[in-house]
């Protein structure tokens, strides 16, 4: 292989970001990022961090000290919540309605955890009630719950679950990867003891952090583990001191503390609630749009989440093909549907500095433009003309 | 709190980072960094990690299939090629001369290895005879070593040392955090089995990715195990799947993949010797002005790394003092000792783009300055005079 082909500076095409994450990174995050690295231990880039700290704080809803971002993607975030609060033989029950609640299994099991599985429709919410009389039987010590579904685009009601939880002793487990920041999520008041995110979904930051919260109950939990924590990587007692009391633990990223930093920075400019009203915004507005195209979304509008839209790719249509023609010829990126949902589906993202009206927009037309090269004719403008009513009365959408 | 403690672009100063890691950024790694993110599973950036995974080969001299980087930290290097090649009851061998010995056997205890602890003094490689008859003796299943002794500045010589534990069946495991691309390392002229390191030390990338390599002997040792790795984020075999097939294991970041390829397309270009070369050519630079202002490094020439200088801190003198001076008035960060040799040691990284003859001289005059200040005075400029004396007849100080 010649040196030609390996340039300094790779060549990069602009896609706009519209699938299920990493989403459209503000340009301002950018800038940061190229902003000169600063050494692990350097006391302005703790400073930094204790930044992070306080903002997290505010965007989980919560006052729990130990919160701090991960040095890894949403993944590691599952990885760290489970393998903190499981120890070897702990009785899990896991809520399954998509790929992440299989992941969590996955997962709790890996780390020695004995699972309980509560399934439900791919496509569904699971029922709060059923949820607590299955807590009252199998009485685990955790309870795990994926809040927003991003293989089905599916939010789930907590209500109550906290309650159940705490009477037989268990934790409250929360994945909140694509919800935090562009969803309605309180972590303190819906008593949810560990919550664990992304950098790069709704807070439009490049992925490689995760974001995670341990309330005083889950950190007991692992103060009294009788074995330690598997992954010293991922320990969040060790975590905490580095973030804390600045004891060296690993060499976190500088550039990504930057864009993170300023990813929440421009969340609590905008106001975590506006930025929840927003995502709701435009995806009232999207799937107007999609349902005046003869489209459909998977999950009934009472339970969708906003920064996630599971489109169903109309019988007979090819949905790779219509993926590789929004890349290639119209340099969106969405996604597809994900294990059993494979070819079925495609996956919006509006998160983040992706929840835009010009990029519902865009999308809207170009999907129409593509479908309708493959023989799924709707009126011309339909989608965006559709979308464009809820733009222009959104109260009369029930949006604020 | 206000707002204003919150502007969106933090305010950084410019650092020379010359501590034990992160290094220097190249200007052409920044500017990568600020490209247009790419999608975990868009061609285009698949691309570019398979042209990282022939970069990386190269530069690790290995032909292992399995060769990639991990999205977290050096240490989550070392957790992944102990937590893959380590099952509950196996014995490991760790070699212990400084405090990343230490750390490989917290790792290795925590996921299941029953430890057997080789020590050397600290300042001193360990013996490869020694090392030899201990694999014999106790015929572990893992023999791990650190090539290159971050704590200490000093590198192991691995000779014979493969060839000792693959008779017995052990894998030879090597932590090169602080010598790819810094310092002489050949993996598989050497019969090492698995070898990770971070991207943000000789490589000059950011922190955030850890290279790392598997041999088809630990690849097989891998599909061996009657359990499965404790971790999902770090199980070699699906991130094998995620970069060789394409198949969705984790949301990679994007910036940190454009500025790993970066750095090693620059690495490359200047080619793998004399990338070492110019590693050593420095730190002999450096070594010669710092004996000449009346200081020393801890090991001796014979097996001093080239690119982590370990300083001793003249008697009654502040360690932490000569630091934050460095910072504070001079911009440079460097590193203090670790472990037993905390307060006693500057650690001098002369790594990846920090490997230059600008800094070496830039150093040598600050802490020239600030020892001066502290009342430990040599001849005015006899550092950066001595230093002078390598750059101008390299060949007289051994270095071609």
């Amino acid at each position: 292989m010649s040196d030609e082909d390996f340039p300094a500076i790779p060549s990069v095409p602009k896609r706009l970001l519209l699938g299920p994450g990493p989403s459209e990174v503000n340009p301002e995050v950018l800038r940061s990022l190229a902003l000169p690295p600063l050494g692990h231990l350097d006391p302005m880039l703790l400073e930094i961090m204790g930044k992070i700290q306080d903002l997290l704080r505010r965007s989980f809803g919560t006052r729990n000290h130990l919160t701090l971002a991960l040095s890894g993607t949403g993944t590691s975030g599952m990885e760290a919540a489970l393998a903190n609060s499981v120890e070897p033989g702990d009785r899990v029950l896991i809520g399954i309605i998509g790929y992440f609640g299989e992941r969590l299994c996955e997962i709790a099991k890996r780390v020695g955890g004995v699972v309980e599985r509560i399934e439900g429709e791919w496509g569904k919410p699971l029922d709060p009630e059923h949820l607590r009389k299955a807590i009252e039987k199998h009485e685990p010590r955790v309870v795990c719950l994926v809040h927003a579904e991003t293989s089905t685009g599916v939010v789930q009601d907590l209500t109550g679950i906290a309650n159940a939880a705490h009477k037989v002793g268990a934790l409250l487990l929360v994945d909140a990867v694509t919800s935090l920041g562009g969803q309605t999520l309180r972590v303190d008041d819906w008593g949810i003891d560990i919550c664990y995110s992304g950098s790069q979904k709704c807070l439009g930051a490049p992925s490689g952090l995760a974001p995670i919260t341990f309330s005083e109950r889950a950190v007991e939990r692992i103060k009294q583990r009788t074995k330690p924590v598997d992954s010293f990587y991922l320990d969040m007692l060790l975590l905490d001191k580095y973030w804390s009391e600045r004891q060296y633990h690993h060499t976190i990223s500088a550039p990504l503390i930057y864009a993170l930093y300023t990813s929440l920075s421009l969340l609590h400019s905008e106001g975590l609630e506006a930025s929840w009203e927003r995502h709701r915004l435009n995806h009232r507005a999207f799937r107007k749009g999609i349902e005046a195209m003869g489209l459909h979304l998977l999950p009934d509008e009472a339970f969708s989440l906003w920064p996630l839209n599971a489109v169903l790719v109309p019988g007979g249509l090819d949905e790779a093909k219509i993926r590789s023609s929004l890349l290639n010829e119209h340099g969106i990126e969405v996604g597809g549907g994900l294990g059993p949902l494979k070819g079925k589906m495609l996956r919006v993202g509006l998160m983040g500095y992706g929840s835009r009206r010009e990029f519902v927009l865009e999308l809207l037309a170009a999907l129409e433009i593509v479908l309708w090269g493959m023989g799924h004719r709707s009126d011309a403008g339909a989608g965006v003309q559709a979308a464009m009513q809820i733009y222009a009365h959104p109260s009369m959408a029930g949006v604020a």
